[in-house]
């Protein structure tokens, strides 16, 4: 067992996602783009059926044809990047929705498939995806008798809710919907806690179903243990690792652990992450390496512990996102290919 | 087509291994962990194979069955964590060599597998795997009475070749296997650099195979190519992306691409990385996101391209681990699940 595992809780999934649906006050759909951040989109995207979620959102066809293959028919699947060259075949066989964001990507699926359902997503200031408001007004009329599924956009800074910008992007959005009948959808998980202002037809909860920040009631999903492969006793002013970067300051006991870069353990997070014995912190020792890091058990009773935690109820995600000077959102998806995957509760 | 696509130049790869393997006095294995530092173990090990390469290294059992199933029987196959708790089973069936790292690992694969390959590393200052000089000596003599296929340790400062470390591990490293008669091993690609006094019999190089520093006269093997999803101009003082992170200091065209951190693109390098359009330079504009990242695109002629480059021949892995403050290594091992992966030569 030279693997970690990776245990993903289900029955905490199941639980963000009742917590959020009971926020919104509409329907609430599910993001399981990048294989549902990184915990597996088709256990993810299966269970959340079960829990009750009709409508999914995934990043790219490809991502979209493997949900639908794991899903079978029934839930609606949108696709945020909408129906991009080379897509159409896909979107239609394996009965996906695009959110088309251009008059190109409009003109392109009608012409392709026509009756086909689509979204439409509009830019309220992100400026990332999405027709602008002069671009909207010159489609508006064709594209709105083709009826579209849903009239989406997305807001930039919803994890600040003090920022300024969602009430212009809430502003921005009313004023390019108004008086339409379509379904319409803005809100995030930031945007669901934001209030009902933000929820219109449809909410589109992300990292708060994975138990991530903005979402502080959310309960954690992921956790991972990494077993030790070796310990061993260092004497005061020896080193451990790529460039000697650690310099033993005590009589010092070493655990080399299983993961590494390679694992998503962010090399950037070496000088200030810790792994857990149950509730006892173990500084990492060195720098990261692909495939293992040394840390400092010195201070632990049990001097050989089989394993030791990186996320757990002591470290979440969001603090070790923190001293990898990033977002738990990217801890979540750099989860890596080399994990034993455990599927528990749901 | 909303993924990008990944090439791996298999020829760049071989011709890698062939220009460290003349530059190594003795046999030259090829390192393939972390799935050939995610450029896809099974494709690189048989090319490298068809090139020559007889002997390979993983870091775990589970990565050497996989690889023991793509190349067939024949290759060796040794594994860095050595023998494990549970991995007996795979280690047998799949014909893998294990490097043995402590007495406990030896007694385990002595009374598991009587009989079977096996290596020993040992520990010359790294303090990361391998046994002691004082454990080492307890055990030696019944350990070369089983014929290790093996014996190695790991430098800790090879990619600076001035550190003084070099030396002590190369003085302790004979110290500890004077007189011994089984084969030899401690040159990584900066150990094969360094000169014939590190090669032993056997080298190891992982990182100058795929084109990283310290092998600087290395062929690049990755090149990364992104998909536009859409375009669209801003006025002075528009923002772009999460946070409003970009402003628009002169009127702009921004390409928003299909690929981000879930991508491996480490959110870290938004600041100081670019992607290419041939020649020419653009600068990422605002946060990169999980799926999707937005470039200044104002100075190309074309305002609409289809693609921009990531890794190519203006921007290699160590230019990219520069801006993202990482090492070639992590940007490799970084590169995620989403790519179409295109292997091309070899």
């Amino acid at each position: 067992m030279g693997t970690a595992t990776l245990s993903i809780d289900l029955g905490a999934l199941i639980a963000n996602w009742r917590a959020l649906d009971t926020r919104s006050t509409t329907e609430t759909a599910a993001v399981v783009k990048a294989d549902a951040y990184g915990l597996g989109a088709d256990r993810v995207g299966r269970a959340l059926a079960r829990a009750g979620a009709r409508t999914f959102f995934v990043a790219a066809a490809e991502e979209g044809a493997a949900l639908r293959r794991a899903m079978g028919p029934g839930p609606v699947i949108n696709v945020f990047s909408g129906h991009m060259r080379g897509d159409t075949d896909m979107i239609g066989d394996m009965a996906l929705t695009p959110m088309t964001n251009s008059f190109d990507q409009l003109v392109r699926h009608i012409e392709a498939l026509p009756g086909h359902p689509f979204g439409i997503q509009l830019d309220t200031g992100m400026n990332r995806l999405g027709m602008e408001a002069s671009e909207w007004a010159a489609v508006r009329d064709i594209a709105l008798q083709q009826n579209p599924t849903v009239i989406m956009s997305h807001l930039a800074c919803a994890d600040e809710p003090d920022h300024t910008m969602n009430a212009q992007q809430l502003t921005t959005f009313h004023e390019m919907t108004e008086g339409i009948n379509a379904p319409r959808s803005l809100a995030n998980t930031g945007g669901i806690l934001m209030g009902a202002d933000y929820h219109f037809d449809l909410t589109r909860p992300g990292i708060g179903l994975y138990g991530g920040l903005p979402f502080a009631d959310g309960t954690p999903v992921a956790s991972l243990s990494v077993p030790v492969i070796q310990c061993r006793d260092l004497d005061e002013g020896e080193t451990v690792g790529y460039g000697n970067a650690f310099t033993a300051t005590r009589p010092t006991r070493i655990a080399t652990i299983a993961a590494g870069y390679a694992d998503g353990v962010i090399r950037a997070m070496g000088h200030d992450a810790q792994l857990y014995a149950d509730d006892i912190a173990c500084p990492i020792a060195g720098r990261i390496s692909m495939d293992m890091i040394g840390v400092d058990i010195t201070d632990l009773d049990d001097p050989n512990p089989k394993a030791l935690d990186l996320l757990g109820p002591r470290q979440g995600i969001d603090t070790l996102a923190e001293a990898a000077g990033t977002i738990g959102y990217e801890i979540l998806t750099s989860l890596g290919a080399r994990y034993n995957r455990r599927y528990v509760g749901g």
